[in-house]
């Protein structure tokens, strides 16, 4: 736990759930992150089942801030409002923004004399295609759209990760989206496929070598055909077997034949679906952002911008809308 | 084990030798199989590591045979050539047919007195593009071609699978081929990523609605555009999580996907940089081989035939070609 000392006084506890961790934070005015906390409590690793196990991470976590600030509201983000979760909150249709998110949002009790107000996902159905999910993206994008008015009225948001998002923004609200399962299926053929059975660890690797590698991928997914997915990547495999390519650098030829595809897709539908796009920015870890970047560099395109974690600001946003913050004197009067 | 009795007199003792199985054929005039015996001992089973493994495991499946027969040639094909098999046979390259597989076979003594000659597998190393291999299938391919002998001039054999392999013959030579790790892909995404968590048991579906749901996926796979594979089949969840697929079918929807994928990609291939490629005909277990044929029709595409397991009359032809067989004395006359 990582605890920021401030004499300001807090105004919200924000909790940003996922599948794997719980961060918490504690913000003052104008969403300012006070204090900061982590813990793997994740959807995976409760201590309890049910909700006793959200209540006790809950109160694990953020226990004392509630016994020193007990009125202080409380919001949550992302996996904890799944059907998996504290308590289900059903996605909302685009397009969505932060008000209609607050509209369609979910009330549990703590455990701890507060109730948590969880936000939904958002879904996007659109006739003749199978329908997308994001679940706790809608609150980075909140943040982001907030940190930098100027994207709102139509951006490109792309946050990669376990299930890399693409987020078109238009007018202030979400419009549509796609889901790439790109990380997981890096991890998935790296840990259960043959294709894991050559690869070495890259630690130590010439970072020239395992950025060439990359790109070498990432060159061959430009150049795919529509179904080659599951033939060029049996070239991480082969390519190791015929040694025209180190053992050590075969993680980074997937990833960037992976990573390739996704961009390949992604900028097809943003510029033919959606036409004018405007600016793409990555929303994420930063060190994958910029792997991102490079591949969209590679490609020919250019990113706006990275911005790391706009979770705290998003759920700001969220407990503003759900009118839970005390506005400012001068905006009443 | 399956012992058919014969009063043919066998003229050649032959292994296919798998990853996960091994199967021993008795062979009399002309290829005729005499007796049949498959055991799990595949090379990620053998009953002791290294050498002794394969010699174990040969003795146990043939030492009966190879007593009564003591001067009986011994010929193998798969995976026992490869590098983690007895010995490996390095590949050869395209263009292959059964004289160049003969021609780069391998010897290995088999501890019962006779040795055992190893087929190597074949190497599609084309400029500009990542190399590509196969091992075992040329050998049901020579099969394929010694018992329809129409289709040596041109034909695409298509052998489904864990991986699956697009092949080309020309001129009664193996000229290209393509692999697709569809089957392993179905897989690993059904029991390691979170694409299997929302999927339940389909047996007792209603046959109809499978297959509806089968091709639902394919025709998903053939209105794609580059890259979208990883998007595509996170529809295997989002399609149950809206309950527009009931979860028993949600198998049967990816794996149409995958291998609508592989045949969008297979054909354009075998249209486009192979021009005119003859009869297509698939290889391999029969009911695989139907959902395939099914897969083709829907997309249009006539299939020639389904040919079930040559994999004896290849290895029949490997030992021919090796000069193990005694010929007819009409044809030596």
């Amino acid at each position: 736990m990582n605890d920021i000392t401030t004499s300001s006084t807090p105004e919200l506890l924000a909790l940003d759930w996922g599948t794997s961790s719980l961060r918490a934070f504690l913000l003052g005015e104008g969403g300012q992150v006070l204090q900061t906390r982590s813990t793997a409590q994740g959807l995976q690793a409760l201590p309890l089942p049910g909700a006793a196990g959200f209540e006790k991470a809950f109160a694990d976590i953020a226990g004392d801030w509630l016994a020193s600030w007990p009125h202080l509201p409380v919001v949550a983000g992302g996996m904890v409002g799944s059907i998996q979760g504290w308590k289900e909150a059903p996605y909302v249709r685009c397009p969505a923004d932060v008000g209609s998110l607050a509209a369609h949002s979910v009330r549990v009790p703590s455990g701890a004399g507060v109730d948590v107000v969880i936000a939904p996902g958002v879904l996007l159905d659109d006739v003749g295609m199978a329908p997308d999910v994001i679940r706790g993206e809608e609150i980075q994008i909140a943040g982001a759209l907030a940190e930098n008015p100027a994207l709102a009225e139509r951006a490109t948001l792309v946050l990669p990760g376990t299930h890399s998002k693409w987020v078109q923004i238009t007018d202030g609200r979400i419009t549509h989206f796609t889901s790439y399962m790109t990380g997981e299926i890096f991890s998935v053929l790296v840990k259960h496929s043959i294709l894991g059975r050559l690869m070495t660890d890259e630690a130590g690797a010439d970072a020239g070598a395992t950025e060439a590698a990359f790109l070498q991928g990432l060159m061959a997914a430009r150049d795919s055909q529509p179904g080659d997915f599951t033939h060029q990547i049996f070239a991480a495999r082969t390519l190791g077997l015929s040694q025209r390519l180190p053992q050590h650098l075969l993680k980074s030829y997937l990833s960037g034949l992976l990573i390739g595809h996704e961009l390949v897709s992604g900028l097809a539908k943003s510029s033919t679906t959606l036409q004018a796009q405007g600016p793409l920015l990555l929303i994420g870890e930063v060190s994958l952002c910029q792997r991102y970047a490079k591949a969209f560099a590679a490609l020919g395109v250019t990113v706006a911008g990275i911005l790391d974690n706009p979770a705290p600001r998003g759920l700001w946003e969220f407990a503003k809308a759900l009118g839970l913050i005390r506005q400012p004197l001068t905006e009443i009067n």
